[in-house]
């Protein structure tokens, strides 16, 4: 069961003007299921986004990235699940290119303002003539309140749909950030991929835009791990439809730019913070905090170390206080300058280890209490330096297992 | 259940002359459980090691590196389970070194010429009147025959001993090397620790000694994962006793050397495949093989970025051929500028992968069938040079997360 995340309520998901979607059902894998989104987007609108780093890139990933380098203004997304279309090969990149045809058809642009996002089974052909078939349908549902749909057109085996709205003033214009992912691991048993889209009205210069996304996906998807696996889909896209009145933000760093960029990153950590709550089997969430470090490299290298451990997402699933295993994912971290004797770790307010060894006032019942809770924070200290950072993750448990071991049984 | 390892038969272990073992119960965790093992060196005897890399290291590993760099001899490794003196900071390192001076005075000599090894449970005192209790039985115990007793005597949750002699011979001398090893996680739940000691009865010369021990670690101890993480412990030291008749050997590269080396490496290459097979919670044992990488380095990186997946691991223990996550392990390995399209990939013999995608003539079938065997080859081919690594590891199962979880409880 996801930890403590409730399905957004429709009416809490601001609309974004210039942002529609339209959602079918395409039959892609399963019928009489929401499979295909559409994001048409207005005239002023622009596009920024980050991909998986994975070199198996999926056939859509690879022809978003084309159709962005174009420079041609983007005029619609088109997302499918049931299918990720990767590991196809050169047929993959032709079936992703005849949807983006089909779209731009209707829609009356060219194929290269539209870009295509897919997750589902891996290795298998894109249906590509299902896909198209339920496409009117998708555009005659299009309508800029459908944010609630859109974030369960996107799910896969997500329990839970993942939406977030946020609203800040810039120059005495209120400015919607709204947003929708999808993920339940970093990569799913044959489904593949973290999509997620978040949207905002304010106008944005196109460097400034790119900047955001990158600040946002440094700070939101780039700090959760369910499992350490990385997908060939994955893909966060960011949108500046330009319909509020307000000056353009060509500079993601000025006053305007900083309070957009952290509305932003904000939205996005939510949904990041979602997808780990809804990871395959998780039954506690986790938040790493590293902090005093020389860089912020080497405190996201610590936090990964501890939120990846099996033995630590285990002894976290049984509620176990057990120091040692953290302790041990500190020190083979690759931080090979790291004093072990400055290191200070505390499990939520509870200082449970100090001078590379337990505290002398540490006893088991205070560590345990707080490991029963569902939220648990665990925080290093490293005193070398200022830099800190955060990683969220969940709990290993026998459904991670069940979940994955059986997923095509 | 440990994957095809049965216990080795006493009569198979070959005793090396000047190398005899004394076992007692000391009591350390449990009543009347093997738990000390004291290891008595000839005169001529060379020890070399290799050491855990992880920043918290463990009392008795930093007080054995500093015995070793004293340039003694060494008379005597002293080993117990039951507690690993680990995170226990200043007083660790005193009670470790009150545990060389005992067995120095009754073996007469210094105490920087005892090495000392702990395996068990982390951050709590090392009982070390009990330890000192104990050395007398193990002393009155030594003798040249005791491997399997000794093998025995430094498992902790080990289901199976582990214990491999060879024998070759060298310039028409018969040369015997036996090793033993523990260990069935690199890092155990509050236990830590992969142990192994190997001795050969030839003369070698120390520089010699110190680069087999390396490039038999790197071929065997540090090509093996169960779970990912590295024990604050690890250890896993050469003895050479030097009774042999023969020249010593001065250069591990002469073909008296290599001959040695290449034993010393098969016997430490089954002692590690051991500790795989005992892996927590096995089913199936899994070999990994990269080849046609630039370097060595980059083939290890990609073997390991596959044994360390839970996603692959679990689709072993399912008998699923899940090609998918192998491939996304594969592209997320780090190597950035790997052509996936060029990459072939093997289950056992059956090309499952090429082009970026699913080989033509794969059938599901034909991977199944691999699937259900308990041994399992992994073969990548990268196409992109001619270097080489090999990976063991095991699959990951509802035992894993049991055996983890519960492991305090």
């Amino acid at each position: 069961m996801p930890v403590n995340l409730a399905p957004p309520q429709p009416d809490q998901l601001l609309p974004v003007k210039g942002v529609s979607l339209g959602i079918a059902c395409a039959g892609i894998k399963k019928v009489a299921r929401k499979d295909l989104l559409v994001i048409r987007l207005g005239e002023k609108a622009r596009v920024a986004g980050v991909f998986t780093q994975n070199r198996f890139c999926a056939a859509p990933v690879i022809l978003t990235k084309q159709h962005l380098a174009s420079g041609k203004p983007v005029r619609a997304l088109l997302v499918n699940t049931g299918n990720a279309n990767a590991g196809t090969g050169e047929d993959g990149l032709a079936r992703a290119h005849r949807t983006c045809t089909a779209t731009a058809a209707l829609l009356n642009c060219d194929a290269e303002q539209v870009l295509p996002f897919s997750t589902g089974v891996i290795l298998e052909a894109l249906p590509v003539e299902k896909l198209i078939a339920g496409l009117p349908a998708a555009i005659d549902d299009l309508a800029e309140n459908n944010w609630s749909d859109a974030a369960e057109a996107i799910m896969t085996t997500d329990i839970v749909p993942k939406a977030v709205s946020q609203q800040v003033v810039i120059d005495g214009v209120t400015i919607t950030v709204t947003g929708i992912a999808k993920g339940s691991g970093m990569i799913h048993p044959n489904m593949a991929t973290m999509l997620g889209y978040v949207a905002t009205d304010a106008p944005v210069g196109q460097a400034a835009l790119e900047a955001m996304v990158r600040h946002a996906a440094d700070r939101s998807f780039n700090c959760i791990t369910v499992d350490g696996d990385t997908s060939t889909n994955d893909s966060f896209m960011l949108i500046a439809s330009g319909t509020a009145a307000l000056d353009e933000i060509s500079d993601s760093e000025s006053a305007a730019g900083i309070i957009l960029r952290d509305a932003v990153t904000e939205v996005a950590a939510q949904l990041a913070q979602a997808i780990v709550r809804d990871g395959e089997g998780a039954t506690k969430f986790m938040t790493i905090q590293v902090a005093g470090g020389q860089s912020r490299e080497e405190c996201r290298q610590i936090a990964y170390a501890i939120a990846r451990s099996p033995l630590v997402k285990t002894a976290f699933f049984a509620s176990d206080p057990n120091l040692g295993r953290i302790l041990a994912a500190i020190g083979y971290a690759g931080i090979t300058d790291l004093d072990v004797e400055k290191i200070r770790l505390y499990l939520g307010d509870v200082l449970v280890a100090e001078n590379g060894g337990r505290s002398p006032n540490y006893r088991e019942e205070l560590g345990a209490a707080v490991m029963k809770e569902p939220e648990i924070r665990v925080r290093v200290e490293l005193q070398r330096g200022a830099a800190e950072a955060t990683v969220w993750t969940c709990d290993f448990s026998y459904d991670y297992v069940k979940i994955n071991a059986e997923y095509r049984t």
